[in-house]
């Protein structure tokens, strides 16, 4: 046993479940399981069997599920209120679900005892004393999920304790101490902690916290050094109100910075892409800015950073991003400097000198675009179409000699808009038009309508994404627009920029190079 | 002076402005600023007045500016190796600001010395020092940013101690201790920082991290335990990578459960909406899960919750949510969802019955339009409509009988857009054209025009704000749009939404709805 190893105990499927738009089907929990197992994680809550029958169908699914590493943990409640336990059908259930490890929660606050489950203190003592007995006779391994813990030491440390006792002596195997209305601070989390460990040299301590504050990873990591060894969370932070500790960030922080074992070190690298696949599953994004695993957790925009970042790593980075399989990146803006702005074009354009004049012309370029509403940062393709522009290396796929788009209403055979699109290429005048569900819509079909016969590669590129973004949204509706579009082919995938007071002509530009960008990637 | 008084520090403007997709136009950084100081934020760091010549005529504009409470601090940094401070661009540029307070970043951490800036150990403190004598001596308040000073007290304690003793017999005020990669621990940053306010008893010592571990606000606090006095962050935690301490985060878990005076008292109310105005400014939705402010921050959803708060409120919420404007919420999925809805509507229409069928109706009307992309939470004007329209109440001000919006390039005297509107009131018809900046511009004024002849009072509403978003993104140029407009009178603000595939019908649906409603307030 190492020494310093802590267990892992991933909640996304149950208490992850409780957020706002996260809902997994059945399929979608297998992959949540695979992925957690194939990383190393050792406990996966799946559920509460005594919820629904689908929950208690689903158990019975995994009992044939063969997994390398990780341990199913089935959750429930202690007994109700007056009820043996051979009698209570949410324990019936626990003990049906067929996993070696259950959970189950209890009350440890006095006053929920009393003012919530109107039950006399000793009562749901026993409570949790006969539920912890009745399953570990049954075989089980026990997890006691002491609710409002902290809430409940701070009220009245002795009933609390005495609640801990009542599951340990009937053979918990975990005693975890749950912080329900993720209220409390780092400093608590250790020094009561350190309480409870001191109490029960002999099982496990875990931590369970919600972010209400912002502190449940920080409180999680001072429980550990006061003595917890069961790290318990959602892998993404999922969970109602502010969500649950985030897993994935207490676990990289443990591991990377405090030398503890949470998983095995050859999976470190598989933690991104778990992220990202379980992020998929639940059809939720990662926040951009979350710690190690979002999109921006390592990209630099900042001029001078990008600098020191390049001179000496640890400047801006606190730990190594391919450490955890997520990378570098740099960012493009009106602050970024000529060396940032050099590594992302030397790609590009390797016989750029680092040095010379075009750069200064490059970076001059990119401040005044970012003063008329441009941004590069998601728009790398518009960036390097801006580049061959200056350095002379751009030629254009085709001249628009004018376009006119007509949205309607009363829509005509259900479409609101059509568009004609004239172009020329090579000498060539060539008109088409089509309708279509708006504007944009419209306008795409047709230019590609009208392109079709000089460039019939383009039939393969698709258009992925459409985003606007109000610039100046105090101008109302002559505002200006910025329109974010991202194209693929079956190799690549490309974003392009365009800024107007016209949110069509903002299209339009945007469009054209999406174009551009795919015609000269051919050349 | 208060001996529990904090001092608030925000560099949205500068640090925040960092972020991936966060810019502001000068009308936004205006607005942010006033929102801050009417909170009662002590110092608002407004930019680098150093970096491009926009950002130092912007301070120009700010040396007008009345405020109530904040300090406006120019960024800048110590002077370059090898020229004197009274020839150094850099501090000039912060001289010109016009500002009382400024603050500059130095090197503090050996390695940065001696490997980025590549100067002698003893070069970079005379660097230091003598910047912040320089402007001390021309009447500056100076807060001096020890750059890394975490990691380089690490490396090597007593240079990076020397750093801020040579900044400190200069004359800075304030002595501010960064954590620039944000890899810092809890335990770390109370250690440390107790190192330091036991070395500079008589300054002000502030804690500046950023969030690469999820840390930054539990470092925040145990700086401020261990000493520390003034608070860096960004309001709504903006920043290069995971972004800075989240200062609303911050301020409101020491305010609220430490008793620490952060921002007056009788602010505290306001927090909630100078969130959300700032996150409109930068066009940047707050997570819904965030701390205190997120729009789920006091949401239930599981049912064995919703009892526990309505029994018992502490039990799943860690503070009233009403301390700070925010308000607890069931989603809307639950039985308890009418009684929101009822809460919502009922200084609306005094006569709704709570328990009656209309309630159901609107309830699943409004579950419906969910479905459809609609979201009411801002645009509480459109919903009102919608209950008029459930209850039989609705007149509606106008029929349109057909509209055509036009775009058009080569625009034709600089307008692209122009459009026809026809419209029919009381059995008079009357058709209007106007062109615009774009085609949602063009209709509106098209619009106004229509009716301007039926309700001269019209013409005192003007459009304030205008979003689109894009739903299902997934679909490209195809996807769905929902479209918020914010329009005002003298007297009141209010927004409407409108969702389609075509974004001129989207903003056609949240147009007419606006009007609509101004002539519905009139009644």
């Amino acid at each position: 046993m190492n020494e310093k190893k802590l267990f892992t105990f991933d909640s996304t499927l149950r208490d992850g479940a409780q957020g706002a738009n996260i809902s997994f089907s059945v399929e979608d929990k297998l992959r949540v399981i695979q992925t957690l197992d194939a990383l190393g994680i050792d406990f996966i809550e799946a559920g509460n069997p005594f919820s629904n029958p689908a929950e208690a169908q689903f158990f019975q699914r995994l009992s044939g599920l063969k997994l390398q590493h990780a341990q199913i943990v089935a959750f429930g409640s202690t007994r109700r209120k007056g009820i043996p336990p051979e009698e209570d059908a949410n324990l019936a259930s626990l003990l049906a679900a067929g996993t070696k490890y259950v959970a189950i929660f209890g009350k440890s606050h006095i006053r929920h005892v009393t003012d919530v489950l109107k039950a006399a203190p000793e009562e749901n003592l026993a409570m949790i004393g006969e539920s912890v007995r009745f399953l570990t006779e049954h075989g089980k391994n026990v997890v006691f999920d002491a609710e409002h813990f902290f809430d409940g030491y701070k009220a009245d440390a002795d009933y609390a304790m005495r609640a801990l006792a009542a599951a340990a002596q009937a053979g918990a195997e975990v005693l975890c101490l749950c912080d329900t209305n993720g209220g409390i601070f780092p400093d608590e989390a250790y020094e009561i902690t350190k309480a409870v460990c001191d109490a029960f040299p002999a099982k496990t301590v875990a931590i369970h916290c919600h972010n209400d504050g912002g502190l449940a990873v920080a409180s999680s990591i001072e429980a550990v050094r006061a003595g917890a060894r069961q790290l318990q969370g959602t892998f993404l932070g999922f969970g109602e109100r502010c969500g649950n500790t985030n897993l994935c960030t207490l676990l990289c922080n443990l591991q990377l910075k405090r030398g503890w074992e949470c998983i095995p070190p050859e999976h470190l690298k598989d933690i991104y892409e778990a992220a990202m696949t379980i992020a998929e599953t639940a059809n939720a994004a990662i926040p951009a800015n979350s710690p190690y695993v979002g999109m921006n957790a390592f990209a630099h925009k900042a001029g001078m950073h990008a600098d020191g970042v390049l001179k000496y790593s640890s400047s801006f980075e606190h730990i190594d991003p391919e450490t955890i399989g997520n990378k570098r990146k740099f960012l493009l803006s009106e602050i970024s400097g000529k060396s940032a702005i050099y590594e992302k074009l030397k790609n590009y354009f390797p016989s750029l000198d680092r040095g010379g004049k075009e750069m200064g012309a490059i970076a001059n370029a990119l401040k005044e675009r970012a003063l008329a509403g441009y941004q590069y940062e998601a728009a790398e393709a518009s960036f390097v179409l801006l580049v061959k522009k200056i350095l002379g290396q751009y030629k254009n796929s085709f001249d628009l000699i004018n376009y006119k788009i007509i949205n309607e209403q009363p829509a005509i055979e259900g479409k609101v808009a059509s568009a004609i699109v004239k172009i020329r290429v090579n000498g060539i005048t060539k008109i088409a038009a089509s309708d279509g569900e708006g504007p944009v819509h419209a306008m795409d079909l047709a230019l590609r309508a009208a392109l079709a016969d000089f460039y019939p590669e383009i039939a393969r590129v698709t258009l992925t994404d459409f985003k606007v973004r109000v610039l100046d949204s105090g101008k109302a509706t002559a505002a200006k627009v910025r329109v974010l579009i991202t194209s693929a082919d079956s190799a690549d995938s490309w974003t392009t920029v365009g800024v107007s007071e016209d949110v069509i002509e903002a299209s339009w530009f945007a469009l054209t190079d999406s174009i551009d960008y795919a015609l000269m990637k051919r050349r």
